[in-house]
C-alpha cells in the first residue's frame, strides 16, 4: 500500500510569513504523495469589522452568519489558498487548491442548532476520494481550505482539523496515511508553561486520564478527539507536532 | 476529435443572481466536456473603499496595486469562484474551481510598464493542458477565475477574455474547441442603440472595415481581437453571443 502524507497547518502559521515559508518548504520536500489542509488565521477577523461585520466567537469557535461566510470564503478559499498554492509552485510542488465544493470532494450539512447556533458551519457527511486519487496519481498536491458545501448551493465554514482527519480517514482504503498536525508547541504538553514537557506518545487511556485530571487543556480536546478517531478508523500514523497518537 | 465547449461569462452576469443562475443552468445542460471562465464584477470595487483602497481604472482596465490584488484574489478566486462552483454542483455539473496558479495551469508575467503601469496585471505566457485533460477525462468541469501566477510566487490579475482564448487555443491540439463569449447584447451590434442590429457573422476583413469606420466601439476591440486570434490559431468556432467570428 502506498503512503500518503497529510499535513494540517493552522491559522497561527498562516499569519506568520517566515514560519509559513519554512513549513511549506519542509512540506514541498516530502517525496510521497501529499495533501495540505490549511485553517484560517486572523485575516478574516481583521476584514470583518472594516466591512461592518462584528466577528462573533463562542468558546473559540466562530459563529458564521451569512456576511461572515462571505468573508471567510474570500479569505480562506481566495487569498490564503491561492497564496499557499503559488508559494508551493515556487518550490516545484504542483499544488492545486480546493474547497470541499470543488469536485464535490467534501459534502457537509449545516450544523443543527442546539444550545448554540453556529450559523453556516459545516459538519462533514461524506468525502469523495475519486478526484483526489486522480490528482495524486498525476503528482498533484491538493491544498484544502476549510470551506465545504452541502451540494444544495450552500457553502459552509468547516473546521480544518476535521477536514484533515476526514480526508485521512476516507483515504485509508487506498493509502497508508500519515496525518501530521502542525502545532505551535513541540507536541502535547504535560505542563503548558514548559515546551519540553511534550509527550513522545499518547495512548487513548492515558489521554482519558490526563483529560480527567485537567492536564489536557480544553482547547486541545477537539484536536485530540479528532486524532484518536482517525487512528481508530485506520489512519496509519497520527502526530500532533512531535507527539505520536497511539 | 472530441468537442470541448468553453464559455466565458463576464462581470455583469456575476452581479445579477437571476441571470447568473439562468446562464449556469444552460451551461450545466451542455453534454460535451466543458470549461467555464468567469470575470470579476463590481464586488471587488465595492469592497476596496471599505478596506481603504481606492479602485483605480484607466480606459476601463483596472490598475492592480498590491492591496487591490489581495481584494481581487479574495473576491474572484474565493467568493465568486466558489459560489459558481457550488451552484454548478447543485445542477449536477461536477465543477472544480481553478486559478492559473492551481496545477500551474496558466503561467503569466507581470505586464511590463510602458505608458501605463498596470501593477500586478498578468500577461499569459503558457498554458499547461495536462491537468485540464485529466480533469476533463474524469467528467470534471474546470471553472477558472481571472487570477494567474508567474511561478515565482506572484499572483496576477488577468483579463478573463484572454484566459478563455488562451485556454481555447492551447486545447485545440486535443479538442475541436467551441469558444462562446456570454455577452449582455445579442451579439456584435452595427448600431449600439438597436439590439436587433447584431451581426450573424463577422469576417476579419469586415471587422477591419467596421473598426476603421468607427462602427465597432473601443470597448469591443480587445474582445474581438482575442476572438479573431483564437480563430486564426485553430479554435473550431468562436461566438460573441450570437455573432459568429469567422
Amino acid at each position: 500500500m502506498n503512503s500518503l502524507y497529510i499535513l494540517k497547518i493552522g491559522g497561527k502559521i498562516l499569519d506568520d510569513k517566515a514560519k509559513l515559508k519554512a513549513a511549506l518548504s519542509d512540506f514541498a520536500k516530502i517525496k510521497m504523495p501529499k495533501i495540505l489542509v490549511h485553517g484560517g488565521g486572523k485575516r478574516a477577523n481583521e476584514i470583518c469589522p472594516k466591512l461592518g461585520i462584528e466577528p462573533k466567537m463562542i468558546d473559540g469557535r466562530r459563529i458564521t452568519d451569512a456576511a461572515t461566510l462571505e468573508v471567510v470564503t474570500m479569505v480562506y478559499a481566495g487569498l490564503l489558498n491561492k497564496t499557499v498554492v503559488s508559494e508551493l509552485q515556487v518550490l516545484s510542488c504542483n499544488a492545486l487548491g480546493l474547497s470541499g465544493a470543488d469536485g464535490n470532494v467534501i459534502q457537509a450539512v449545516k450544523r443543527p442548532v442546539k444550545a448554540i447556533d453556529y450559523g453556516f458551519a459545516g459538519d462533514i457527511v461524506s468525502v469523495n476520494t475519486d478526484v483526489l486519487k486522480v490528482l495524486l496519481q498525476q503528482s498533484i498536491t491538493p491544498v484544502f481550505c476549510s470551506i465545504t458545501h452541502d451540494k444544495q448551493g450552500q457553502l459552509l465554514n468547516t473546521n480544518a482539523d476535521t477536514i484533515a482527519t476526514s480526508l485521512a480517514t476516507a483515504l485509508t482504503e487506498e493509502y497508508a496515511v500519515q496525518l501530521q498536525f502542525h502545532f505551535e508547541k513541540k507536541g502535547v504538553l504535560m505542563n503548558p508553561e514548559d515546551e519540553d514537557s511534550f509527550l513522545q506518545k499518547l495512548t487513548h487511556s492515558d489521554y482519558e486520564a490526563l483529560k480527567a485530571s485537567g492536564v489536557i487543556s480544553a482547547g486541545m480536546i477537539p484536536k485530540l478527539d479528532n486524532s484518536f478517531a482517525a487512528k481508530a478508523a485506520g489512519v496509519a500514523s497520527v502526530k500532533i507536532a512531535q507527539t505520536e497518537i497511539l
